[in-house]
């Protein structure tokens, strides 16, 4: 027998076994791996060396390797969507309802995976891996901060394309993201279309509008007053915290609707104080109401596992985002694959005008757009908390031929 | 003759001749003046001494002192709501357009009255006559900083109330004011029944819900980041004039709507760059967008006239704020003038859910609500950009009897 017949064989046998069963069923206990690129250049023509991203996945791809799901993660996510490192975590991944076996992004037929963006917020949470600001510069030793180029959402794709390849993926069974992860859906399906069978952007529009842009200026600006940014050279020094946690908290309740804030649910807010007792009323700046102080708590948490500059550039990774790169229509004519759009009336951040101008667009030229509603009482965040409501749709839509 | 006729015939030639012509028509020249009330007791019992407010009037009021309407301000706005100071002044006043002779706020029927409240926000414009952390404590000779008393939307009514008695007027026609100026119409007419004979309360709700008072806390924090705030001792010294501005652009946006930032009239924001040739990709944060420096320029020149306390201790008032001081339904139901509620579900501030609810608890025990809808892409703001949309509606309203 020749060595090429006993490759095929050998092939045909692997292709049989990944058919009858996955290799490695999902069982929700993940594990953070590590992509790197010894150099990138940036769509601003910069190079940065030693890329490294964090990346999980879910499911086991198949012999044809036609089964890939990329999930793309939102502002101030992570590539955690779904399960736990350990059994004792206190929480899965942020899609966890929607992602395993059985459930709409079926780990027993998908692989699904999920990773981290550049110039991740998270710069502190030991389970984001990600090259930004806050990472060491090889050349100098010491953190890049303002010195790391400016990158765009084109730039996240490409990182994750390249991890995508590197796994010998040719083609996406589809693209799915909330939020900032739905720009990347659409940057995906716009500027590699014949890598994209289908797309699912959550929460999201084709471009950053003036909305947009306005609202993401609003959320950097607590941190340009915090005197520790420094002009973001603070590396080694007091770190601008209490302005990063203004940021996250004006970024959380933006992201809400006014039914969190009023609701009688636990942890009911409404007109409840902070503090039993203790009347806001009574003093000017420490005497609050719950949601003041749930607000500030939220603001604070976060921005412990975060980093103020990573967060001016992701702002303006946002900011400087159409999809396509060039004219909002040319961008979103070039995406042919079908679009499962889902997204919330309630969302204050991509308002269904927004979100309507955007399916029209991509419509213009024939290619299929459905849109899927959910309403779960969080705004924006409907995108990640009820997402399951979208779960029927998702399901029929990602197996249609 | 007796001096009792005599006295007769004067009031009744006096009450003949102000019934022919009002004795001074209003030519749209205003004049500020000053009210000023020697001692005065918050509703949480601490006295302020000389407390001046500032106070303007269109049209003459009549011999029974019957055709009085007064008018509320709101949050960053004051006392001059119609006219001009001087002819060639660049902008009449907030609410010019339904204020005048012929207008909705006919000043040839009835003499409108607008105060400034206490701890107005705009301190240092010379057209604000207002009392608070800015004003001079006459016991030190120093401002008093923080240990000026925190002050409820009562207060500034019972401000007013001292206003309006030292004029000899018993009853309002009207009480009418939009946002802040909302809250102050909601409680005159729940804490004076007897003197207030119809409302006209524009885009508010007849408390702080968790959503009000979640967003001003947000817009209130770039304050307390700024080192110059100092905790609020700052007078004489550098002011926080960074976080004021700031606090103040978040204002602005949080009082806009999309429409208003991706309109394509000018001045055109949407996706506009700030300074032509000047890529908002090619820096992290010098480079802008147009409504980013639109935004930024509103809050400096807004802040320049602007105290820094006076903007916590208004947040304050407004998140301490239920009509009638208690429960708010029972504080709504104490409400018996006819109510005219003008509000725009575009508002982002008080949304249709708020001003719908404080509608149905009005009416819960038969007093008449009539609601207006008025839209004009501002959102909030259409409450003063597009309150003549409510014009006819305002003048059928008034003249009913």
């Amino acid at each position: 027998m020749s060595e090429r017949m006993i490759a095929l064989i050998a092939a045909a046998t692997f292709t049989i076994i990944t058919h009858t069963a996955p290799l490695h069923a999902y069982d929700g206990v993940v594990e953070k791996k590590t992509f790197t690129l010894q150099s990138y250049v940036t769509v601003r023509g910069e190079t940065i060396k030693n890329v490294k991203i964090g990346w999980e996945s879910y499911g086991s791809l198949n012999a044809d390797k036609s089964n890939a799901i990329l999930i793309t993660h939102y502002f101030s996510g992570t590539s955690h969507a779904a399960g736990k490192y350990k059994a004792n975590d206190p929480a899965p991944g942020y899609w966890d309802k929607i992602i395993g076996p059985g459930k709409p992004l079926d780990t027993d037929k998908y692989f699904i995976l999920s990773s981290d963006t550049l110039v991740n917020l998270g710069a502190k949470d030991p389970n984001v891996i990600t090259t930004g600001p806050a990472t060491i510069d090889s050349s100098t030793g010491q953190p890049y901060g303002r010195s790391f180029p400016i990158v765009a959402i084109r730039d996240f794709v490409n990182v994750q394309k390249a991890l995508v390849e590197s796994l010998g993926i040719s083609k996406l069974h589809a693209v799915m993201g909330a939020s900032m992860g739905a720009l990347q859906a659409y940057e995906w399906s716009s500027s590699y279309p014949g890598m994209v069978r289908k797309v699912i952007p959550v929460i999201g529009a084709g471009e950053a509008d003036g909305w947009v842009i306005a609202w993401s200026h609003m959320w950097a600006a607590p941190i340009l007053l915090d005197p520790n940014w420094s002009n973001g050279d603070y590396y080694g020094k007091a770190e601008p915290v209490a302005g990063l946690a203004t940021a996250l908290a004006l970024v959380t309740l933006h992201a809400q609707h006014w039914e969190w804030t009023n609701s009688n649910n636990p942890p009911a807010f409404g007109r409840k104080w902070a503090i039993e007792g203790k009347d806001p009323a009574g003093c000017l700046v420490e005497c609050k109401y719950a949601i003041e102080a749930a607000l500030d708590a939220m603001g604070k948490t976060r921005a412990s596992m975060s980093d103020a500059n990573h967060f001016l550039y992701l702002v303006k990774a946002g900011q400087i985002f159409v999809a396509g790169g060039g004219n909002l229509l040319d961008g979103l004519k070039k995406i042919d694959a079908p679009v499962l759009l889902i997204t919330s009336d309630d969302d204050l951040i991509f308002p269904p005008d927004a979100v309507n101008q955007t399916a029209q667009m991509i419509k213009s030229d024939g290619t299929l757009v459905e849109q899927v509603k959910i309403k779960g009482g969080r705004g924006h965040l409907d995108g990640v908390y009820a997402i399951d409501q979208a779960g029927d749709r998702i399901v029929e839509f990602l197996g249609r031929k």
